[in-house]
């Protein structure tokens, strides 16, 4: 298969799709893109041939004869190409809905509002300095994370959706992770604190994490 | 089966609804939310217990048995349990990434950074002005269009992707709607003007149209 990751440690949406990997079972070259540096290598004309909207991550599946963007696109792709490891959606319609809200819940209406590109966009357009960037993207993590905690008190078991890890442990998590970055503290969320510790004790999680990755600076 | 749409005339989320359910072919009650009168009724207690995030679209079905909220898995959802009408995802695994990832394009990185509760908070936060706000939300829409407007040309046939309508039009329909709110002169995107244009001569995309819904305001 030959699977190729091109990624950046701290995306939340490369975070993700490492996760899937890892429950996958699938090994995968990871080839860092790095978002920064030299006003960032997405823009550049070998990355833009791969993803012209510039965004990480993008997937290469048959030694680059697949080219495949959007996180969640390329996971539920790879739950049904590859039938090892952890089956990352519930083969029921109404199910798999379900878990498919929770990760868009995440996927459109928090990660979009946060992310670097629009941090940028904040400063450059409206001169918002960095405190209020960083207050910006809290806010949306607010309100988001205020509304799956109670989709959450009814759907949730030891992970998101029930007793089994799914897609929308798989978007969880990073966006945890980003909540921490950004001075949330987890234990006002019950239940998505909950679901996260469940999901931290699990191999494929620890190893996607942001610090773990090569391209990681020392330290971080 | 009764199916209810909780929606709002102009809400890009609820007219992609709207769009699949005719293509579906099914028959649906239409619950108009107003998402400004009255301080926003997504906020009343009414139709938080429905959707915690206070955001339409929500899907009742089953006498509302089953809610359902989040447009794309709504549609995936309505595609997977209701045999009839237009088959909106293609079956074959790659296929349905392809189609799934320009959804998202449009659902994860273009309309979460436009809609109406983004341009509050603009104002609200940062003070910016309504022509500013509009400036804000045509920038992502244009950086949006620009990277789809090439991934169509490899893509494309009279559809977003290849000679059948798929979810991929679903939702680039209502955003191009949008798009022309904001001033956006569509025939400088000649693949998103051409599918546009063969999708604005199908009912199913007629019907959808935020004029032609009971909530609209005369003359809109």
């Amino acid at each position: 298969m030959a699977l190729k990751l091109y990624g950046y440690w701290r995306s939340t949406a490369s975070y993700r799709v490492r996760i899937a990997l890892n429950l996958k079972q699938l090994e995968y070259e990871y080839v860092p893109i790095h978002l920064v540096n030299q006003g960032g290598e997405q823009h550049q004309q070998h990355y833009l041939q791969l993803n012209p909207a510039a965004l990480v991550p993008t997937l290469a599946d048959d030694d680059e004869d697949i080219i495949l963007n959007q996180s969640l696109s390329i996971i539920e792709y790879l739950d049904e190409r590859y039938d090892q490891g952890t089956r990352l959606l519930p083969c029921h319609t109404l199910e798999k809905a379900r878990v498919r809200a929770l990760a868009q819940d995440i996927a459109c209406d928090i990660q979009p509002l946060g992310n670097l590109r629009v941090m940028q966009a904040l400063e450059t357009q409206f001169g918002v300095a960095k405190p209020e960037q960083l207050k910006w993207a809290a806010h949306w993590i607010h309100k988001g994370f205020s509304a799956l905690e109670q989709r959450l008190a009814t759907q949730s078991g030891n992970y998101c959706f029930d007793f089994a890890v799914s897609l929308a442990d798989v978007c969880l998590v990073p966006q945890a992770y980003n909540a921490k970055r950004f001075g949330i503290n987890l234990e006002t969320y019950p239940q998505i604190h909950k679901v996260v510790s469940n999901c931290e004790q699990l191999e494929a999680f620890v190893a996607a994490r942001p610090e773990n990755q090569p391209d990681a600076p020392p330290g971080s």
